[in-house]
């Protein structure tokens, strides 16, 4: 299975140029700093990789329309990229899918179908065949990873000495592609991912070597609601090839560092994007030393209610 | 009275890189992106001024340590710009500064020294006079000014077709400095001041043309606890120069902002900071036309109790 390459990644990066944000590094303490993707378009990473897909299709394939589905971060960033390329964009959503991220949908001008959760797979083919429409994966494609390792080069870009950089895990898009610039540029840096304990499948897989699968209903535990997803074969090559260690942290760890975030850092990072810091807290001793840590902070789309029990 | 110059603010720009974070422009909706200074070190842009003026201060003068007198940000930013400098500050803080502040200050290596609120500014001259240190002023000073001004220059570069650049105005300082900078580099880009209703003595200043002073206890009523100074000849003579209009907003107004960008922008801003986005919600269909407006967030150090309260 072929990897994504460092020049997939630099041409990425010349692509999302003005539709993404060059987010800076941000200093928490002495030994760890911030990459806060809670500040993209849609509060994500997600837009590097929906847009770099996006800007990969030929003109004519990109007119007749992108399909995803999600109900998360993944839809929004979709609908975001189409309505820059002003091309149609459908998002097929399970029925139970909270108004509130529907109405976020629509409001990037997306075409949102709602249907059973069982039959979100088949209905978004569906819509494939019936209009020539493309499917954007959240994570298992090439330019979808190549987009979201535009985040790595700017790290190193940033802080070429970093010693180790921490990345969350859930399909495994993001750090494929992360591991992929870090490895290229600055071989020494670590590159660590983290799961929650409850959703620690790709951590247990990488320890084994093998993919190991978890029901989809242990997953479903963690509070991280952008962390149950599971890693592709694509995505875990690069995670074999490239990813030093996956550690986990408790869902009390988790919540206490949204709230740390929140008063120390000012962000309002999900929980899923705060796994990061919550691993750094945890091992501070180990990865404070000389060089330091970035932490790469993917989302800030949370419930106020779920944000305000962890200030 | 001279007023500080675009190459004061250029050669500002040089001294305080890696200092201060280069923060990135977000886009919020159609018509307006945000200047985020919340994500500064110390929470908010007076690391910009303070580090500008330790910065500008002879070796051997510097080294015999700085003061400031200030419970607030300025004082945060003298704090950690000596300890970036590697040389002595002294903060003095009227007895009754929470104690979280105090130990904010005191955890950047600051030696702190509380007495009556009255005393402080006494205190700090004798400091002054005691240890041959220099006294660094929150804005009634040019290097102070420049320092500032340097978000003008960078808003000016991610943005140079912006239509309206809106800054909190309490003492002036951050206003005179970004003003020099867009009417230097953009003439034709309108420059608004934006005050609490509760402390628009600076809005009535300008309309009138000379400086009204309102009772410190009148402008103590806002919630906006950084936007209670009043401007200094100084800072007045760069906004009548420079600076197309001052508006006020609410109370409610504010608090609705400040919600807002928790939600929305996914940023932590304490009200003095959220005038801007308050001023820009209430006059949208002027403010939101071609070009756009850009809206400084002056910091985010808001105490959760607070914050929680807007969310």
């Amino acid at each position: 299975m072929g990897l994504v390459t460092i020049s997939d990644l630099q041409a990425a990066a010349d692509r999302i140029k003005g539709a993404a944000v060059r987010t800076p590094l941000l200093r928490f303490d002495d030994g760890l700093w911030l990459k806060p993707e809670s500040l993209q378009p849609v509060g994500a990473f997600k837009i590097r990789g929906a847009y770099n897909a996006l800007a990969r299709l030929p003109e004519d394939v990109r007119a007749r329309g992108v399909v995803a589905y999600s109900s998360g971060n993944h839809a929004q960033a979709v609908a975001y990229a189409a309505k820059l390329f002003g091309v149609p964009a459908v998002i097929v959503v399970p029925d139970d899918t909270p108004r509130v991220k529907v109405d976020a949908t629509l409001s990037h001008g997306a075409e949102v179908v709602q249907v059973p959760m069982a039959q979100r797979e088949v209905r978004a083919a569906e819509l494939v065949a019936e209009r020539g429409a493309t499917l954007i994966p959240p994570f298992d494609h090439p330019d979808v990873i190549a987009g979201q390792g535009t985040i790595g080069l700017e790290v190193i870009t940033d802080k070429p000495d970093v010693a180790t950089v921490l990345v969350p895990v859930s399909g495994g898009g993001l750090i494929s592609g992360v591991a992929t610039a870090v490895k290229a540029l600055s071989p020494a840096t670590r590159v660590v991912g983290v799961e929650p304990e409850l959703a620690g499948d790709a951590a247990e897989s990488l320890r084994v070597g093998t993919l190991i699968r978890w029901p989809a209903g242990d997953r479903a535990r963690t509070i991280a609601d952008g962390l149950r997803a599971e890693p592709s074969e694509l995505t875990f090559e690069h995670m074999r090839a490239y990813v030093d260690d996956i550690v986990t942290v408790s869902e009390e760890q988790i919540g206490a560092a949204v709230g740390v975030l929140a008063r120390r850092a000012r962000l309002v990072v999900e929980p899923s994007g705060a796994v990061t810091v919550a691993a750094y807290l945890a091992r501070r001793s180990e990865w404070g030393s000389a060089g330091g840590t970035v932490a790469v902070l993917s989302g800030g789309n949370v419930d106020p209610e779920v944000f305000t029990r962890y200030l």
